[in-house]
């Protein structure tokens, strides 16, 4: 069991029996700590991938895309939701749709921040249905850059998103994959 | 000149003669060396404060925030605008005007992520009213915790935010703080 299991088996709180709240170490606050710890690990999963930058969504993926853009030596970029038209037309845009809300929302990525040259890593701190996920890669195709690979901090297994983004070719590294909620318990994959 | 501040002459773009658009470097794609940089004089400037922990609002202080809390060693917590109500109950709420937008929006923290024992270094991309660094000085007050001092990348000297920080008596550090616009050029104090 790695830093981030056992955190969550510590500090994480089941609501509802299938909402998983992690805002005391992942999303709320943050403890700098398990975020290094998942940057090591996914430093050794890409290292022979030249990756040129870290793409990720606001908000909660900002601190865990900064560790691991900050381990990897390069950039990060993160998707904006309600982009300001005014500030910078020349964007890339997609629709993300929102299984918390039932809505669907707009993020968009400066075209000036992601080149066709680009071998982008993407990065987010939970896995679901995917969504978010295949809205970054939207962009990333948009801009004829490379998705490299998707790095997650914890992947709902028991959701579509991880299925079906490796049936999909996409090298995936997540650092904890729940398979259920059992009785009140979180079972790792 | 810092790092920070040749980075802005270079890549900063001014439109319509006093809007800085810095999203190459600090708050769209981040380029982390320059947060270390900062990190490193805040951490001389509050080496004596014994900071237990770093403070800042969703979205764009999150970066910034997490490679200041790395140096210090201690969390971060990010207010959060928007905040799920059904999810956590017990948060301590302020009220931030945009200046950008022109109206008030909420940002919350749950109440167990700071206790009367902290002692709260405040973190954020731009100074320009204020506003969101009172609203977070609200949110350190209401829980009774200490705010140590407050550090901040950009400080836009021509508007009021950091003369009434000083003025009240906060020790505030901008790594960058430009005097005014003059003929399209960016002056610093």
């Amino acid at each position: 069991m790695n830093i981030l299991e056992e955190r969550i088996l510590q500090d994480g709180i089941l609501k509802d029996g299938n909402i998983l709240i992690v805002d005391s170490f992942l999303n709320h606050q943050i403890d700098i700590k398990i975020l290094e710890a998942m940057a090591g690990k996914v430093k050794d999963k890409f290292k022979e991938d030249k990756i040129t930058k870290v793409l990720t969504i606001e908000s909660s993926g900002i601190a865990i895309g900064t560790i691991v853009a900050q381990t990897l030596g390069v950039p990060l970029v993160f998707a904006k939701k309600n982009m300001a038209r005014n500030l910078d037309d020349e964007i890339y845009e997609t629709s993300v749709a929102s299984y918390t809300y039932k809505n669907n929302y707009p993020v968009a990525v400066a075209k000036k921040l992601i080149s066709k040259d680009d071998n982008v890593l993407i990065v987010d701190d939970f896995l679901a249905e995917g969504n978010a996920c295949y809205g970054l890669i939207d962009i990333v195709n948009q801009a004829g850059a490379n998705v490299a690979g998707i790095s997650i901090a914890i992947e709902k297994g028991f959701q579509n998103g991880g299925r079906n983004l490796r049936a999909d070719g996409y090298k995936l590294f997540s650092m904890a994959i729940i398979e259920n909620f059992t009785d009140g318990q979180i079972i790792f994959r």
